[in-house]
């Protein structure tokens, strides 16, 4: 293998942390090198523990040192634009947790820097290497369900975030279905043209009152010509619901949830089986490791990343086009 | 027993000669009087052997057989609310084919015409008598789900229709779709108060110079606040795919498709099962009977319809909305 | 279709009325033209209603009747052998209820009363003709598992029998297993060579005063050469537990219960499925139907039966060798 | 956490650097201080980069290590024996590879060597960390399936081992079943009383040749009156086939086999699902981690190991005497 890959956290919040541990984990090729965090002095132990050697509260000692080649950013979203245009121009490959900014203005800001300094830029859509979903993918890549006439989405959540998250997220669009927009764009190869959204407050009145919604059914028309519909639910009791189903003139693909064991009880109650894994957490424990890997990937053999700057932005567009739809109560085109 | 239930049967063609065989096969407590066919002769064979006694050119004939207790509709649509009306008139209580008819007017003039006479009516719906459907509405019933968040009804035939028959079909939200909105009014119970439709048309341009679409997406809003989509297609290359979903506050429901046999094949070329049952007269084999036995269960118990000219009548203005919207590009609320 | 074909039914307890219905329900080309039952009396409203016109007390009037071409046989098993010599010799065609005795000596009697007569003789082995094991049947006999290594039948009862049943039945392996042994030898197309039973009463007491069992497992070892287990329980408390599975050098075929509808409700709970068909009639109700069809297209277009009189007898021997090898605690070769 | 758990392992072939290197990545609490191998130079270079610091040729200079707290053994069969008594001797916590020994003399040297100096020790049957089976286990603990009455173990290999691993390995009961016999144990929580062996060649003719057999189903009898069968084939050309079935009084548990996606293509050609998980490294993966877990539980905690020295040998017991039941071809009786 020789010279290890060096890497710079910023942000050691929750997803910070669980990606750091990923990657020690996981990468013996790669070192962490660095962390940086506001609250650095609370990190120092959980550092040290994981064998990461500097821990510093500014994350520009970061971007300074010489030796680090990439950048992993999980710091607040506001934060985002920001670092990736400073690391950008430090040479840092970057790989920047979803969303970019909620400001078209600032994302452009940062994919151009990105762009100039040509470094690997990749964002943190995770779904998309779920072994489920890229299975899908790779289905459809290998021709089997013809050309996609129909995308259907569903995400529903186990349980709706607290109301302090909902008022500062940017709403059901931006915090939960933004990862659909990009998987919506994934498996069809294609942009999304125009958006209507249908939304209601059926679970908690406390986020509508918070000026969001906990329910939503979303059409999309693609570029190619196919047709998307997405729902997304803030609360499923049974669980984490993620699921896809891609029609086409060749075939149909559907993927059902994972669950923590196959068991099957049959008894005088009925036929029983495991509710889908509770979250996130369990649902996409390895497809956080397989986005490290893909990036890690890119940086050293040379390679385009498989989410770039470009899907990073369209799925804010189309976040901001379903919010204006369910505001003027029509469809939106999406301009670009 | 006592007595048996008369019936007379207007229509002879191919859903005809079916409902008249599934009678005679399977309920001994009812009797096929006489049968009426603009092409009466071409049923003599087919009556007599089926132990059919009258055959008549003319529906009259029927309505004027003091003996037949009912008459079940299965001629022309446009011949529908003409028959209605007079078999109302004569006292006969009715079956009639779906839809009542594609006209606003004379479907309420046929109504109108029932309501007066006070005899039984029920409309063809005869997916809601389906075993997997009609366990959906008695969960919901059961309050499994709680309170109806979601709707969603997949409906894919496994081939196009004639082009002839597209042409005069009234479209596919009427010959085809118009099924899934009778079952989105059926699961949730409710009405449906907006429609947004988006539509394609990727299977046939000469569907598309026909002036109908063959790949759609409704979505649909509920009185009661529940959000629904309707996916259609006009081709399923691996058969009838005739699916729904209702989501909760306390649970979801799915079914999925029926098929031939269980038998699952694992082999070096991958783990494959059977395609779902070929087309309706083999997915809803069972459900014409069960939509037979209902009527006649009404009759003879004096029970109300489960499914009333009301909800004939609905669905076409629902259809009516989706057209709309579909030209306008934006959602149509329904007006009653 | 020219002169219908006609049927005398001999025994009209419960499986004999339940094909008399079938057939007088599905198969207008055929006649039931009389029926026999000792209590003559009890089904002469019965048979009116079905409009079988002459019902006996003696069986014989039926042999005695030049115009019936075939008789059903559902008498009890010790009329059996009498009832289907009689008939050969009248020249019918006879389809007899499983099994055929319980002495060897009787069965091959009446098998060559059969074979001397040149009638067709058809044995009621109804699973053959299940939709879920007729598949696997057709899936092997086109190659999909390649040789066959491995049969493992699963057959479970959703109760047991009355204790007076279990007495005068010849017990499990000849009331409940010799399904399975047919079953083997239909899906190996293999004769028994030996076999080893291995069984306990776990689930209640009084089944082994009654000198049963009401578990039992029991290996096979097959002519050409493939491998055979079968389990089977008195009492499954989810229902009426029928599987099999065929593997081989090919592949693997596995079939799994049929179930009154494929709704999945996921809750807090778990994710709740249907429980199987209750019991043999509800979910062998088709296989009923298709085994009179077969009969029939054998007596009408001169085909040799799908279960033949052989099929009758091995079973016998298999249910013999199992219970001397429960006694013996050895395995017991199949001597013919 | 305080100190580190130190650990020394012996024997580096496939399964020892799997295990090591699963160590390495999943336990921070754990050191691997030292391993020997017999080809010490071979390995140094991956010891190396594992961060392992030492590496002997001779496994007693990890015994004589003070700091170790324990080791793990994956060196071969032969040498296990001698080992766990010398590793017992000098104090050292242990984990051995499956099984023990082949000899009943040599098995129960070293379990009395562990007995005496009351050291951990805990036997390599990984399957029953396995999510699936340990699912199974724990319902039926929580007596969702009441007494167990019948278990049903499938266990099939993607491919035969080469012949020359068939010469040495103790032949299917021994390298293959042993793994099935353990399970059968830890589900129903009883020892098993009888063996009936039935088995064949039927996949390939060396194997019969080199005296083992590829195909083989295995009846059981358990102390507490239940029945098992366990059926076994050296080649399932879709892969790893790995399930089990436990039936009792209250209920049926049924376990399906891993597959690498959920995804399901509905086609013109059938719908077809994903093959399971490839062999045991895929399957299995987790299991690994999870019965290093357990044993480093154990030790930490000081707890009882879930897998103990009995349940090392019993197995050997029981395919021992299926071994002797094919030879003789009759039940045997297990003596202790």
């Amino acid at each position: 293998m020789g010279k290890k890959l060096k890497l710079g956290i910023i942000g050691a919040g929750r997803i910070g942390r669980m990606h750091a541990e990923n990657i020690v984990s996981n990468f013996r090729y790669v070192e962490v090198k660095a962390v940086a965090d506001i609250f650095a002095d609370k990190i120092k132990a959980w550092a040290e523990e994981l064998g990461i050697k500097n821990v510093y509260k500014d994350y520009k000692n970061i971007l300074e040192d010489k030796e680090i080649d990439a950048v992993l950013i999980f710091s607040s979203t506001d934060t985002h634009a920001q670092i990736i245009i400073e690391a950008a121009n430090s040479g840092k490959d970057i790989f920047c947790e979803k969303p970019i900014d909620f400001e078209l203005d600032r994302i452009k800001q940062a994919l151009d820097a990105v762009e100039k300094a040509n470094v690997k830029f990749q964002i943190g859509f995770n779904r998309r290497f779920d072994h489920n979903f890229k299975r899908v993918y790779d289905l459809i890549q290998e021709g089997k369900v013809g050309d996609v006439h129909i995308v259907k989405i569903t995400s529903r959540d186990p349980e709706p975030p607290p109301i302090e998250y909902v008022k500062s997220s940017g709403g059901l669009f931006f915090d939960m279905m933004i990862h659909d927009f990009d998987m919506a764009r994934f498996l069809t190869g294609s942009d999304v043209t125009e958006v209507f959204a249908s939304a209601a407050v059926l679970i908690d009145p406390a986020i509508g009152e918070a000026g969001d919604v906990d329910t939503a059914i979303v059409s999309l028309k693609f570029e190619n010509g196919a047709l998307g519909v997405i729902d997304n639910s803030r609360k499923a009791v049974y669980g984490y619901d993620q699921r896809v189903e891609v029609f086409g003139s060749k075939g149909c693909i559907t993927v059902s949830n994972d669950t923590p064991s196959s068991a099957v009880l049959s008894s005088a109650e009925g036929v029983i089986s495991d509710k889908p894994k509770y979250f996130f957490p369990e649902r996409y424990k390895d497809a956080y490791i397989e986005e490290m890997k893909a990036f890690f990937d890119c940086i050293i053999n040379d390679k385009k990343p498989i989410v770039t700057g470009r899907d990073g932005l369209e799925p804010v567009l189309i976040g901001m086009a379903a919010n204006r739809s369910l505001v003027e109560g029509r469809p939106i085109k999406i301009e670009r």
